[in-house]
């Protein structure tokens, strides 16, 4: 099979070459595309736990634990343990974290633009939601 | 901006959930997705210098290195040096690599099938051109 018609292979490039560009558009704010992840789950939920913030981004338990250090360190994000079951811990937003969230939202916002601009609506939407399929696919 | 509409989120869960089941399918055969990638390029060019190689995978050349160390150690690609310009290496097939070829692109002509089976022709074209597109634009 020719490589440009591998679905991994047309992934992990296409992949790679976006998140770089992202990194490199976050980096002025001090966050990753990771951690950006993190924040947007925050910001729609207010607080939740480090499982379920795997459950959104699709990313394993250690995953989530090395993104919240370096966010906690970053003072983006704060983590405390439930007064009512103390094997719980619930992660939330630092002030930063809210006042960084216009800017890095109009960033998102620009980055998604630019990628998709040499498609039509159609095929857009056709990517987006091929993507979001495989994405939630269970595959074995 | 939702997540399932952030090109960089979907395209890195999906690389993930399409990494992750190749690697599985890959795992017997003692190789990885990568390095699927370099026996690809080798198959089709049956010599070609680690630069050549990054260029055709879209990698580092640090990644095309590692890649490389680990295939020599498997007994998968072999690195001479052209006797006529000694800065120049080329990297060259085993036996090894040339049997596996069959089982190896079965296992990716299954997967890509496996990915791409719950959308109509049209979606996979949209999807495979997009990819391709946007793996090979410079973002900036």
């Amino acid at each position: 099979m020719e490589l440009d018609k591998c679905i991994n292979f047309l992934l992990s490039t296409a992949q790679h070459n976006v998140f770089q560009y992202l990194s490199g558009r976050l980096a002025s704010h001090g966050i990753t595309p990771g951690q950006y992840g993190v924040l947007n789950c925050l910001w729609t939920h207010r607080e939740l736990t480090p499982k379920q913030i795997g459950e959104l981004l699709h990313l394993e338990a250690s995953s989530v634990s090395g993104l919240l250090d370096r966010m906690q360190k970053n003072d983006l994000i704060e983590r405390t343990v439930d007064p009512e079951n103390r094997r719980v811990v619930r992660v939330s937003l630092t002030q930063k974290a809210l006042d960084i969230q216009p800017s890095i939202e109009q960033i998102i916002d620009e980055m998604n633009a630019h990628v998709l601009e040499t498609f039509s609506p159609a095929e857009r939407e056709t990517l987006l939601c091929t993507l979001s399929v495989i994405s939630n696919r269970v595959l074995n």
